[in-house]
């Protein structure tokens, strides 16, 4: 049975977004740059049906990441883009932000407390929605992982309750080379955990750090 | 002209010390295991008067920081290892609880709100106090420096000035493989920066990440 992991890009001080977010800029002032590293990369125009890109070794963490996903676990503020938390019939955007080919071709849980059917997209993409918490997206995802891993997306709280719960075994962060000075933390106050690093890789752009995290 | 610089143990999910410090335990709970890396170094145990202990590429790291340092800054409360900030004759331990012959062997600027003569130390630690502020102090230690360069030591609060003034040069994060879930963050909400890695390195007990400071 694959891994339980989660890949994440944030600043050396620790944010997932910066600060004052806006419609117009919902990563906040300066959040995009967390992500320069990766949208700059083939793999990634690819699997978001754009032509050109860089090769490099970060494509290669990147398309580790890829290959190890079975399937995808994220929260409804994450499927809906930020947009809504609400009763579906109420959200703006209810099919999603991700457009009608979504990158994770395969499988995705959402967490949400407002049921509704699952959602088909093309490429392989489905939207499975799960009101009853993440244990039971992460234990749903993983049987429609089969010999693959499970790829908790995001955000940075449902990454948190994931780790909490003790259901991740591997955190990969990829520090991006700046000091967005306020935004979204990654971590929030939880339970102290032991790690035991796995790999280091570092390139101009970013450090990717891969984590097991133990269980005592 | 040397550089000023940083060097700092700090937890994966950002923290210098653990929750609730105490007296017994000034870290915090788990605080003590961010330095796990360094205490056990030959480096470390010699600059603290102790024999044996490891060599390895970590020693390596340390090493470099100690032959780069020609002068130390730090804050009141490191200086008196978090006893007191009031006046020095309330102090309860005014000499500092570094010892009779403190690791720093050479000029420390200690910035305070409290004017004291310079006090001199075995094995060439002098603590000169300094009550105009970090640009001052961070000047005092360069003209003392030479051809070295400044370290400025600490505690979080310090450095994440001389960051905000715009003082420091290199930043090397030392990122233990750990979660504290808590306790005292390294950073704090300030401006942003950008960084340029200049190196990372990695072993099983810690990874070491050096990044220039970028000023606009």
């Amino acid at each position: 049975m694959g891994k339980v992991f989660t890949d994440i890009s944030i600043s050396l001080d620790g944010f997932v977004a910066g600060p004052n977010p806006t419609l117009e800029e919902p990563l906040g002032e300066g959040g995009e740059r967390l992500h320069d590293w990766v949208v700059k990369l083939e793999t990634w125009k690819r699997r978001h049906g754009r032509e050109g890109g860089e090769t490099n070794p970060d494509s290669d963490v990147v398309e580790e990441a890829v290959a190890a996903t079975g399937a995808t676990v994220m929260g409804r503020n994450m499927f809906s883009g930020g947009f809504g938390t609400g009763p579906w019939e109420e959200d703006p955007n209810p099919d999603g932000w991700w457009g009608d080919d979504p990158p994770f071709k395969g499988p995705v849980f959402v967490i949400t407390h407002h049921p509704r059917e699952t959602l088909e997209k093309q490429g392989g993409t489905s939207f499975t929605f799960v009101t009853d918490g993440i244990e039971s997206a992460v234990e749903q995802a993983k049987a429609a992982a089969g010999d693959k891993g499970v790829n908790v997306a995001g955000g940075a709280g449902v990454i948190q309750e994931a780790l909490a719960a003790g259901l991740l075994d591997e955190m990969q962060i990829h520090f991006a080379p700046l000091l967005l000075g306020g935004g979204t933390p990654f971590f929030t106050d939880g339970e102290p955990s032991r790690l035991e690093p796995v790999r280091v890789l570092a390139s101009p752009a970013v450090t990717h750090m891969k984590y097991r995290v133990l269980k005592d």
